[in-house]
C-alpha cells in the first residue's frame, strides 16, 4: 500500500506554505481562491485524508467502511448472495459500532473508483470491501495507489498486495462434478454468469478440469443471472443431438427457471434431467423438486470480509484469509442419470 | 422541526464566547479541555450540524442520507421487501450522486435513535428515512427534537410533522379479502407480521374491516414473519371446526412455507384451501401452484422515500405522498372457496 500523503506533501508539491495548505483543506480564509482549488484538487488526486482535521471536526473516529456496487439496482435488488454478504458485514460493523457507507451504480466500475477516490480524499470512509472482481479488475490498482485500506473479495492473484478472501471456486466446481458423476451422468452443461467475473471464470475452469478428471462432457453456456437466459439455455442445451442429462445453473433464480422451463417441455427432474444450483437460497427450497445446491455460508463470508478489513486499518498485516468450506446439499433434483 | 441549533445558541447556553465554541468544535487549540468536552456534549444534545464547517471541510456538500434498520441481521438477509426499496432508495440517490450510510442494529429502536443522534451531531448525514414505523415510535420525537431531517415511511399520523410516504394498508386488505369473497370463501385467515409494527396493526384493522362489511369470518393468528410460526399456524386453523378456506400470509416466506405444510398434511391448493400472499417475489412464482400475491412497487417505495427527503433537505416542504396502488396478481393458489 502506498504511504498516506500529508499535507506536507501537498505543499512540497505545490510549492507552498503548510499553512496555507491547511487553510485551504480546513475551509478557512488567509488563501487564494485558486491556490485553494490546486491544493483541493491535489489533495484528492493523492489521496490525502484528512483524518487528523476531521476526527477532530467530528469528535470521534470516522468509523466508515465503503462499499460501491456496480450493479443495476433491479439485479441487486434479487441477488440473495449479496444480501446475505451484506448482512454478515453489518453484523461485525454493528458489534463493534462502525457503520456502512453503500452506493449502488449501474455497470460501471470506472465511477466505483472514482467513488472510492472521492470518499476517500472527503475523509469518509476508512477503508473499502472490494466484491465482484472482474477480469483486468482496474479498481486494485488504484486503491493501491492511493493507498485505501482495501480487501478483495476474490484472489489471491499474482502482484496484488491487498489482503484477499477467497473462495475456492474450483474446489466447489469438484463438490458438484462429483456429485453428478457419481449419479452416473457423462453429458452435463454449465449455465455459468458473465465471465467478466473472475470468479465465473474460475467455476468455468473448475467445472471443465473437475470433469476432465473424471471423463465427463461439458457443454458451457454464458448467460447473464436472468431468468430468460435459463430458459434460453434449456432449450439450446435439449436441442443438441445427446443432450446433457444434468444441468448446473450458475445462480438460484437460473435454476428456479430452468426447471420451470424443462417442466414446461415436458421433462422430469431428476428422472430425465438433473438440476443443481450454484446457489443456496430460500429459493431453493421452494420449488418442487426442491434444488441440489451448493450451500456457501454467505454471511459468514461477510463478517470474514469485514473483519479483514477493519483488521488492515488497525494497522495488522492479514494473512490470506479463506472462506468456510462450501456443502453441496443434496435434494430432489438430482438423480441417477436416465 | 426545531430550528437548527448555531454555534451562537451554544455559547449562550455556555456563556462562553462563540470563538471558544467554534475552536471547540473544530479541534482547534485556543479552548481548554474540559470547555472543549462540555461543547462536544451540548453540541450533541443540541443537534448541532456542522454543515458550513464540516462542509468546507470535505470540500463538498456531505450528500449523504442515513439508514439505520432495527432488525436482526439474519431477518435482513431474507427479507424481500426490503431490497427492493433499498435499490429504489439506491437508484435515485446515485442519479443524484449521493451515497447511503447503512446501519443494521439487532432489534433496538433505542440505538437505531442514538445512532441517528450520532451521524447528526458529527455531521455525516443529511437526513434520514425511517423505515419499520412501530407503535408509539420514539423515532419520529427524537428526530423532530434534534431537527434531523426525515422521512417516515408510514403514516400520516395525528401530530406528526414529518413528510409521510404512506401505504394504504386497508386499501390493499380489501383487494385481498375482496378476491376472497368472490370465489366464495366465508372463513378466512389472516397470519399476521408481530403488531409491534404499525403497517401490521393497519393490515389486520383493514382485513377484518373489509371482511365485516362482506359478510366474511375472520381468524386472526400474529406471527414473526418466519416458517415455523406459519406451519403452526396452518396446523392450528385446520385443527378448528369448521376451518377457513381461504388463508392469507403476512409475506412470500410465510407464504411459501404455509403453502408446503398444507401439501404436507395432504390439502390441495387451491381446491380445498386457497392461499393468498401479502408479497410478491420471486418466491411466489417459484412453487407450484405459484402464489396469488400482492404485488407492492417496492423499488418506487424506495424512490419516493428518496425524492421526498432530498427535496426536504433543499428546503421543500413535501405534501403527504402515497405509493402506487398495489395490484392482487391473481395465480394458481387461490380459486373457488370448497
Amino acid at each position: 500500500m502506498a504511504a498516506k500523503a500529508t499535507m506536507a506533501d501537498i505543499a512540497r508539491q505545490l510549492g507552498i506554505s503548510r499553512a496555507a495548505v491547511s487553510y485551504a483543506l480546513n475551509g478557512q480564509p488567509g488563501v487564494a481562491a485558486d491556490t485553494r482549488e490546486r491544493v483541493l484538487k491535489l489533495a484528492v488526486d493523492l489521496g490525502w485524508h484528512p483524518s487528523a482535521s476531521a476526527r477532530a471536526l467530528m469528535g470521534s473516529d470516522i468509523k466508515v467502511i465503503g462499499l460501491a456496487l456496480s450493479r443495476p439496482t433491479d439485479a441487486f435488488a434479487v441477488d440473495s448472495f449479496f444480501f446475505e454478504f451484506l448482512a454478515g458485514v453489518e453484523s461485525i460493523l454493528g458489534e463493534r459500532g462502525w457503520s456502512l457507507l453503500l452506493r449502488v451504480i449501474g455497470d460501471a466500475p470506472d465511477i466505483e473508483v472514482e467513488t472510492y477516490q472521492r470518499w476517500w480524499g472527503e475523509g469518509r470512509i476508512d477503508g473499502v470491501i472490494l466484491v465482484d472482481e472482474r477480469h483486468h479488475d482496474e479498481r486494485i490498482a488504484a486503491v493501491e495507489r492511493i493507498g485505501l485500506p482495501a480487501v478483495l473479495c476474490g484472489g489471491p492473484r499474482k502482484g496484488v498486495t491487498l489482503p484477499c478472501v477467497w473462495t475456492d471456486q474450483s474446489g466447489d466446481a469438484a463438490l458438484i462434478v462429483e456429485h453428478l458423476a457419481g449419479l452416473g451422468h457423462q453429458r452435463i452443461a454449465h449455465i455459468s454468469g458473465p465471465r467478466e467475473f473472475v470468479h465465473e471464470r474460475g467455476r468455468q475452469r473448475g467445472v471443465r478440469t473437475a470433469a476432465a478428471r473424471l471423463g465427463l462432457a461439458v457443454t458451457t453456456i454464458e448467460g447473464t443471472y436472468g431468468a430468460a437466459d435459463a430458459r434460453a439455455a434449456v432449450d439450446r442445451l435439449l436441442a443438441i443431438p445427446d443432450p446433457p442429462t444434468a444441468l448446473i445453473f450458475g445462480n438460484d433464480h437460473m435454476s428456479v427457471a430452468g426447471l420451470k422451463r424443462l417442466h414446461e417441455l415436458g421433462k422430469s427432474v431428476p428422472e430425465q434431467v438433473s438440476v443443481v444450483s450454484w446457489d443456496d437460497s430460500p429459493l431453493s427450497r421452494a420449488v418442487d423438486p426442491e434444488l441440489t445446491a451448493l450451500f456457501r455460508d454467505n454471511q459468514r463470508y461477510g463478517r470474514q470480509a469485514a473483519e479483514t478489513l477493519l483488521a488492515l486499518i488497525s494497522g495488522k498485516q492479514p494473512n490470506l484469509v479463506r472462506v468456510p468450506r462450501s456443502v453441496l446439499r443434496e435434494r430432489g433434483s438430482s438423480g441417477p442419470a436416465a
